[in-house]
């Protein structure tokens, strides 16, 4: 369970002055990391930790000795690699020791400020890869609402399935087509059965949809064979991510059927460049929202430090820009929003559950947290749900109408935590624009 | 498509004297790679060529000089690598060039014998690492027989899914707990619902099985968005294995609702260490076993030079060492038998299928083939179907009995392919052990 520390002190304020303000992502508190380069350049990827509208160069702080509390050699070369797998490997102390290093250092009046002004790039010159060589990538299906929801579409008498609140239901997905924020894909050719055909055909998806979901980063591995257990799942997690999951609903629904999902979601899958860290997410905690009547979770998904270490309170919001808003100079208009902390299963039960079997998790493995809704209308966190299954189209402020997505449309993700008494901090962006389709 | 060709010549002898025997697997017309080192050695993995009882050690052949046909830096620098990630990604002209160069230096006559023999090890004194780095696993469900049998269990009315004889059914897998032949893993635990239970338990799985499959290496991959064509899906293989996908139907039927199988696949898959090359398959190519009645495939399924290419002949078997079998000093028993050329969908058609929506395949990918299991009742792929869902147990010629797998129970597959003309070869062993499960 974390703590949290001398880090979280919502006093502190940074020589860099763009991360003072209250509109910021990414004050002291924050301080996430992704992998990027000067835009344009064929320089190599390399680490870097945003710092208000900056990113500060990590392999460029330590060779002008910026980080002087950093001595640890091991975790220094971690610092200096073009993917965080090295540092995710290292573990929570090691993670600690990096996050307190960069805090004292970048903090108004120490005494690195001179040599590391110059390790600092414009976040507006860069350009991101995935933080992470991802091994294996798994979904889950972590909130009730949306599963609720998506159940109701197709079982009105019985919406959620018999095993929801005892198993948090996961999935595999794919690994190789997960993009960083600004990915651009095609519409997906596919198999749909249209209604009342008996025989199915190929064609491009008709209903294309985002889902608003977090990623977790896995730090620390296990063993295959060895379990996480549950108090001990939050050293594991190295951080959060936002994810959309794009989904084709209309192969999903000739798919699915006996084995999942496969073709109608392993397109594109995309992230946020940064990833915000557990330790940064310290101050964010509440109380859990599960409702009294629920049953109590089996002993190795329980246990009085998990309920005592609450939700991670993240309030996300989804928002489109279609090709006309853009032409017209439109900002993206927000259609959906949710809160993690709603979540009927936390990560460290994903975790638990996940490794129960002996299933070895790697450093760099990805888990999505399923699609985050609330009970309301309004925080649905796909179309699917937003307009009750392609229904009821939403009308835009422009005018324009979306029952599913079009060619052109981009989709954007973004999450931000607030807590009493702590500094907000939040995740970027997370942008996708689905193409037309290819001939 | 493939053609046979001089490496396919069944009058073809090798100097390496256990590779002429009508019984090795692993004839001068096989040449399958695998990744070795002398077993208990510190020393590097490094690639290796089957020959009769023998491992040619890539490395030492090319470090004496002794593949002078092999010119091309870039595929001598392939077979010095740790994995057959780079020699995959040549694609196939490369791939046919070092087969080519192989067979002809290890042929009886062959100058090089000289030098080669001295890179020669013992199978018997190796052990094997996965082939590749596998980035992402896929696992099909391309038997029909396996199909009908296993929903026959569930829906004795309506056993074949509506999509079956159209989608060439797949999900994803897990890469990280895939192992190589010897691979022995405890028990998993999960979650399930006893029968006639309002509530699930946690424990040990009780419904352990074993499935009888064919892995499939990619070798070249496509670009994200990229689809590959069927009539060029061949060139994007490298090579098949053996597979064996552990499966807990216990922890399956509990979870499997509405994002199909998870913890109950993901604890172990185990493979064979050897990698036969779709061209070594090429004399094996057979009439496909489709029944008149199947619909046409869709057009990106089908084409006359798929027709025209036919099936890949493999006979499979699967067999089973029981603790009291070891100890009584009894050779395996064979549990079930079958064919893949009686496989729904092809190699190509899966290749095709899973990249119509534009996901990127990549050089080391692993797509298993879903279990392979033939009309008749001794043709089961899985004791599910053998013991039709754990109610007819079966009695060993010892006089044990087994409904599922035991614990220190060891499953062995095989894979031999045979037609008129051609020399037949084989795949060696796929061998795992279940342990007990961990505290």
């Amino acid at each position: 369970m974390l703590n949290t520390n001398e880090t979280h002190d919502p006093t502190l304020r940074s020589w860099v002055a763009s991360a003072n303000g209250p509109q910021t992502d990414f004050p002291l508190q924050n301080l996430p990391y992704a992998v990027f380069r000067r835009a344009g350049a064929t320089e190599a990827w390399r680490i870097g930790v945003a710092i208000g509208d900056q990113v500060l160069d990590l392999t460029h702080a330590l060779c002008v000795d910026g980080l002087p509390e950093l001595k640890d050699p091991e975790l220094q070369n971690a610092c200096r690699q073009s993917t965080l797998n090295a540092l995710m490997t290292l573990g929570q102390p090691a993670w600690h020791a990096l996050r307190l290093a960069l805090s004292r250092a970048l903090r108004a009046g120490a005494p690195a400020a001179a040599v590391l002004a110059d390790a600092l790039v414009p976040q507006s010159a860069v350009e991101y890869a995935l933080p992470a060589q991802i091994g294996d990538y798994t979904d889950f299906y972590t909130s009730i609402h949306h599963a609720t929801h998506v159940g109701a579409l197709f079982r009105p008498d019985n919406p959620l399935l018999p095993n929801y609140k005892w198993v948090p239901i996961g999935y595999h997905g794919r690994a190789s087509s997960i993009g960083i924020s600004g990915q651009q894909f095609a519409r997906p050719l596919g198999q749909t059965l249209p209604a009342g055909a008996a025989t199915p055909e190929l064609g491009p998806a008709r209903r294309m949809d985002y889902e608003l979901e977090l990623g977790v980063f896995i730090g620390k591995g296990n063993a295959a064979g060895q379990r996480i257990a549950l108090d001990r799942a939050d050293e594991h997690v190295f951080g959060l991510c936002l994810l959309n999951d794009w989904s084709a609903r209309d192969i999903q629904a000739w798919e699915y059927q006996p084995l999942g999902p496969f073709l109608a979601k392993n397109f594109a899958t995309t992230i946020s460049p940064w990833v915000v860290t557990l330790e940064a997410l310290a101050p964010f905690r509440q109380p859990w929202a599960r409702a009294v009547d629920d049953p109590q979770p089996l002993p190795y998904l329980d246990s009085p430090a998990h309920r005592d270490a609450g939700a991670i309170g993240i309030a996300l919001e989804v928002a489109i820009c279609t090709p006309q808003m853009r032409q017209a100079g439109l900002p993206p208009q927000r259609l959906g929003q949710s809160q993690f902390a709603q979540s009927y299963w936390s990560i460290a039960q994903m975790v638990a559950h996940h490794t129960i079997n002996g299933c070895n998790l790697q450093a760099g493995d990805l888990l999505g947290s399923g699609t985050q809704s609330g009970p309301l209308a309004h925080e649905a966190g796909s179309l699917l749900e937003l307009t009750h299954g392609g229904k009821q189209p939403m009308t835009l402020a422009n005018g324009e109408t979306r029952t599913f997505l079009q060619d052109g449309d981009e989709v954007i993700l973004r999450g931000r935590c607030a807590a009493d008494g702590a500094v907000s901090i939040g995740f970027g962006l997370c942008s996708g624009t689905l193409l037309p389709a290819l001939d």
